[in-house]
């Protein structure tokens, strides 16, 4: 199989080994899934960093956030009331729980290949009664000189999105879940369009329906409503099982570019694009019949969660036409790719 | 068992014999979970009328809604890829159906008790892609002047809540869907606390979390944010699998009283009761132990799915202690009872 991604030679540029956990008790289990932005003349990350203590033979240990601190939950595999056969979520006397614990870490680079971790900056960390299991996965939009951030918070109260903005990456404010369970992979539009906001999200359903690409409107990028369903699953095709934006479209001439993830039965995660109407993004107009990156590499084949290329953040160069894309490799790894948009316009079908 | 309900004698108020389906090749199944408001000086409930075409002995058929028009789909019961286990929902071919198509329908009543269909009003429909499997379970909430009518909207993309606003009850304005899936059970607050819509709603999740009732606010009744889980279901209690609020909160001296439904692992749907502050609904701040209603009489254990009373409208009197619910019994039957809220208020257990 051959994609059109262009993989850096560096890959991974970060791996859980390169940075410090946030406690002298855990372990990072994984970097993964950073969202992507410029600031300060340089290309930033805000990666999930998932941790977890080092793990006992016999036992599944993990951290939970608690109101002023956090504590480990330690369960031994014999108990007959744990089921642990996916290496994410666990499920123990008929509840849930995530084996790590993520929180959003910063990282800096000046040639967007060598990323380290800028001073005095802080950890984003998941606070309060919906962000317990912690936090992961954020989209970062750049809208009128605020920062938008979205992100997967997890709880026992279910997983949504939840919102904070910032202007100076030191100070946050928090708009608490912008949208109810379970949803997940929110993407803001970098501009308004007829005034308004627009965000893809993805919701799921227990019964009817699917794990489908949502797009809504909002007066003030917090709350969100005009929900419509714009892109489903494709039986039998790669993205088959669930899709989900990636980070914010990119604005063409054409149209507004989503890149996004499709999953299939066997929990293969590959890339896609498809287009939306550039005066009304409810509107698909084009979509890839066949992904534009699949996991091919061995980072990309095997690790915390093997065969995995997943993406929430890219940096359009300003060529116009290359985007470089950082996606979470296996669950594991921080990698680049370069995309030519043309390219990926040559591989969209026109509805 | 006892509980607090006083039932009307004259129960079931209304039989699918006593309306008319709304096509003659159709058959009304249900009528069942009335939105109730008062307009015109009378009491007005808003049903939900479930219909299919008359069943064959060896087939399942139901209608859907298509862009102009209706069609019936019918599956052979030998069908190996038919499941229908479920009298509400089947599967076939790996999608899900619903084994009716709900409409909904205006009837009006001078006393409370013996409602008829006016002249002139219409019914309302399922409305483009996104109610092709029909509109349930109508809230009725009236804030300054205008009446807010949230309902379940289903379709092959999900369960969702659909909103639609009126004056006169002829002419309806669709603000689309106002909460993503999987949601139901939504009921807006009918006074502004602090220049802000409240909604109570009921996501659920396909892992992690479970059916519990939300609160959002919103400026504008039409996009929603700030959403916050306040009520779980209980291991062991009767409303142990799920929950969800019925009609819009009743303001009272000690805060918003909501009365909701809740279910077991058995699918028995009782009623119970919690109270939420006045100035932060948010808070909740007590609950019933034991429901308030139980399905006890012989039109609550049988019908179209046995063992059900379903509440999502009801009329506070002036003396400001008595509320009647209408309720919905088996899925099939419209039915009334009075509560005191002094007796509801008896059983609430302060947290």
């Amino acid at each position: 199989m051959k994609d059109i991604a262009k993989r850096f030679p560096e890959n991974p540029l970060l791996s859980p080994s390169d940075i410090p956990p946030s406690h002298k008790d855990l372990q990072i289990a994984c970097i993964l899934n950073p969202g992507v932005f410029q600031f300060d003349n340089k290309t930033w990350m805000i990666l999930r960093v998932a941790e977890r203590p080092e793990q006992k033979k016999d036992a599944i240990s993990f951290p939970i956030l608690t109101e002023t601190s956090s504590e480990v939950i330690e369960i031994s595999k014999n108990d007959p009331e744990l089921d642990y056969t996916d290496a994410r979520v666990i499920n123990y006397k008929g509840a849930d729980y995530l084996t790590t614990l993520s929180h959003l870490r910063l990282v800096c680079s000046d040639d967007g290949i060598k990323f380290y971790e800028p001073e005095n900056y802080p950890l984003l960390i998941g606070q309060g009664i919906f962000e317990s299991f912690g936090i992961e996965d954020c989209r970062v939009s750049y809208i009128e000189g605020i920062y938008y951030l979205t992100y997967t918070a997890v709880s026992p109260n279910g997983v949504a999105v939840g919102l904070r903005t910032t202007g100076d990456w030191k100070n946050f404010q928090s708009h608490g879940i912008i949208l109810p369970p379970h949803n997940k992979d929110c993407a803001i539009f970098e501009e308004k369009i007829n005034g308004m906001f627009y965000a893809l999200h993805r919701p799921s359903s227990v019964a009817i329906g699917g794990n489908f690409i949502w797009i809504a409107s909002s007066p003030d990028g917090i709350h969100w409503g005009n929900h419509q369903c714009i892109v489903k699953t494709r039986k039998g095709l790669w993205d088959s099982a669930r899709v989900g934006a990636g980070a914010s479209p990119i604005k063409t001439d054409k149209g507004w570019l989503s890149i996004y993830h499709g999953a299939n039965e066997n929990h293969q995660y590959c890339l896609g694009a498809f287009l939306m109407d550039l005066e009304n993004p409810t509107k698909v107009i084009a979509r890839t019949h066949e992904p534009i990156m699949m996991p091919i590499e061995e980072y990309e084949l095997s690790g915390f969660f093997g065969n995995v290329v997943f993406t929430n953040g890219h940096i359009m160069h300003p060529d116009k036409n290359t985007v470089t894309i950082y996606y979470g490799a296996s669950d594991e790894f921080v990698c680049g790719a370069e995309f030519s948009i043309k390219e990926i316009f040559s591989l969209l079908q026109y509805s």
